[in-house]
């Protein structure tokens, strides 16, 4: 597991203000890690409507068919989160842990079993012991405040093989009521559209209902999480969930044609955009933020699954890790995107130094200009199509050998 | 480029027999490359019948633009390829450049331009300079012969970050008559499905119409060359071709429904078959060679979908490379797949030793004896859906810090 903090990593963390009936504590439950908190408890005041986006693998988490499973409820009283393990591939057992965790979390919450949410993250296939949650989390109850140092925790105790907490916050401003709007995320690996982040969490004091704050939210996570790659694997557990516990003094959000509702999903979306950067910024081994931008494509959907193939493509981000403008593996990447593309259209940019156009080396491009640019450790990617005006940016970091060394644990 | 010859190559290469009609000649032309052959010519007996597969990238490279438009013809008089330069993504000039090299290999080998085939390989996005072809070419042709060593130099001359050149042969009898096949192959990364290999060319005495070649050759690709992948990329520049001389005594093969036809695929597929595990033995950084069999699926198609989201995943090669039996990043690969799958019927086997079943872990396995299998160079790694009939088995290789370092460039 990393230890070193990302290049890419902010230098400071913001400083999450506190949200009306949002109350947060973690505790050390040692579910896998010893020394660390691994459990996040967060107390929701009634009232709290809540909507979830979830990984769209076959083979999900049994904490996601937990989740979907009450999210149609559209009310929320605690979330319990725990890394170190994913309970994911559990079998049976999988869903007895899920179950006897909301038990546990409902009992020391004073709530209904259906009104706990429930998120693991870790390792994939290993029986959870629920039983850890039990002497933690009637103090967690007890303990639980909205501070920004509960904050930080928080962003702390969900981490598995992130190398910093992931937090964002928004105020917005409804018809002359400022609200905010606060998420933490983890998220390094496994990461992959269909949901990037593997875990996050947004809060809101806004009153927003249920259906329409699943609206905004899927909206809001299509131009964000599904934007991110590190190596175009997709967890079995992502998990978006937002929480609104409407205690701002504002008349509700009934419906998704209220203009509230614009202004809140813009901010929403901002926020979430964040978050979604900070795990690419965080991808394992990463040395470099990349944004590829692809334009004139024949529409917007196709620009996408081109600019997901240069993102996923090995010896593109192999290529960046070694600072190279290797412009020939993006062509590469663009014609296995199996999109209409015509190679003597093309044109690529590294930042502002065109390389290639028209189906060839740019005759003013300059080598040493385009390494300035590779040598910088946030790069943009751009590919004009020359065949429509279809458009997508997505967010992805460069492979190196310390992604391998992450991942291959290397037992000899 | 790599210098060290993969560990899983083979230990000695086979010794091809000469083949009537086909005589190959090599020559060291300074493409790219100081001190090393990087041009194959290859001159065929007039009859000589043609057949192609060549990549589905939607940006194809000038060869195979080239190639493709002269297969109508169905026949074939010489064939030329270089190291060191693809000729992909040259614009104008590249296919300018295909056609000066053909028109220097037919005046070279007494023949029409259309009946020459090109093919290069090596840095895209480079100007391809053919007039290096004129000087060596009529030497090539008067040099040309088909001995063994001959076959061994075609192979080493196309090799670029190949560790090992890639030969092959097969007898097979119709009616009574031996006939040869005879193949040599490169290519070690930028290696997926639709084309696995870069270039790989095939020769046999037989005597068979362009169109049943044609059939068998692509049928055969399907079940060998289309089952590779090594890191997902696919090269503008795939190419198969494979010629028929017709020098040896039998009658022509003139139908796809004649029964020497299925004789002759069956020998071409098994000489394909080897030829493209060669390739995945050289993928770049490679240390282990893995089988990905997926059974029980709904149908085969769907079987071939969820082999490759195992085959192609980061973090299920890297866990190889650490040769950890991580079968939740194979669950996490089959989910990702989007096809059907029931995460409670899955059953997962490192070669002999069930490591998951029925949706959790099988609690009769042996840390140790995965342990085992995982340090073996050869892996199986068998993924039972549960759900049907359909079957598939693609190969690829693990993923190395030395993949990276391969394609990293690491200028700074």
């Amino acid at each position: 597991m990393a230890t070193d903090i990302s290049p890419l990593a902010p230098e400071t963390y913001p400083t999450l203000p506190a949200i009306p009936g949002v109350r947060l504590a973690t505790a050390a439950a040692g579910i896998r890690y010893k020394g660390r908190t691994d459990v996040l408890f967060v107390g929701l005041d009634e009232g709290t409507s809540v909507a979830g986006v979830f990984t769209r693998s076959k083979c999900p988490s049994a904490p996601v068919d937990w989740c979907r499973a009450n999210l149609a409820g559209g009310v929320a009283r605690a979330l319990l989160v725990n890394s170190g393990n994913a309970n994911a591939f559990t079998g049976a057992k999988g869903a007895d842990a899920v179950a006897l965790s909301a038990r546990i979390a409902a009992q020391a919450a004073g709530c209904a079993r259906h009104e706990v949410f429930v998120a693991s993250t870790g390792v994939i296939g290993e029986p959870l012991d629920a039983t850890k949650f039990e002497p933690v989390l009637p103090d967690c109850v007890s303990r639980a405040e909205g501070g920004s140092a509960a904050w930080e925790a928080a962003a702390r105790a969900i981490m598995t093989t992130d190398t910093f907490p992931k937090l964002a916050t928004r105020t917005v401003d409804l018809d002359g009521v400022p609200m905010t709007i606060n998420g933490i995320a983890k998220g390094a690996g496994m990461i992959q559209p269909d949901m990037a982040t593997m875990l996050s969490f947004v809060f809101t004091d806004a009153s927003i209902a249920a259906p329409v704050l699943q609206a905004l939210l899927a909206a809001a996570a299509e131009r964000s999480f599904n934007c991110v790659t590190v190596d175009g694997d997709t967890s079995t557990s992502d998990t978006l969930i937002a929480f609104a516990t409407g205690k701002a003094a504002m008349a509700p959000i009934e419906t998704a044609d209220d203009p509230r509702a614009a202004a809140f999903g813009a901010a929403l979306e901002d926020l979430l955009v964040e978050l979604a950067q900070l795990v690419a910024r965080d991808g394992e081994g990463a040395r470099k933020l990349v944004t590829v931008r692809v334009k004139g494509a024949v529409d917007d959907g196709s620009a996408r699954r081109i600019a997901f193939a240069i993102a996923n493509s090995p010896l593109v981000k192999t290529a960046i890790a070694g600072e190279d403008a290797n412009w020939g593996r993006v062509v590469m990447a663009v014609g296995k995107a199996g999109e209409p593309a015509d190679r003597d259209r093309l044109a690529i940019a590294f930042g502002d130094v065109r390389v290639a156009h028209q189906g060839a080396r740019d005759p003013d491009y300059s080598e040493d200009a385009a390494s300035a640019v590779m040598r910088r450790p946030e790069i943009d990617l751009t590919v004009d199509i020359g065949l429509g005006t279809g458009e997508a940016r997505v967010w992805t970091c460069d492979l190196t050998k310390a992604y391998v060394e992450i991942n291959g644990d290397y037992r000899s």
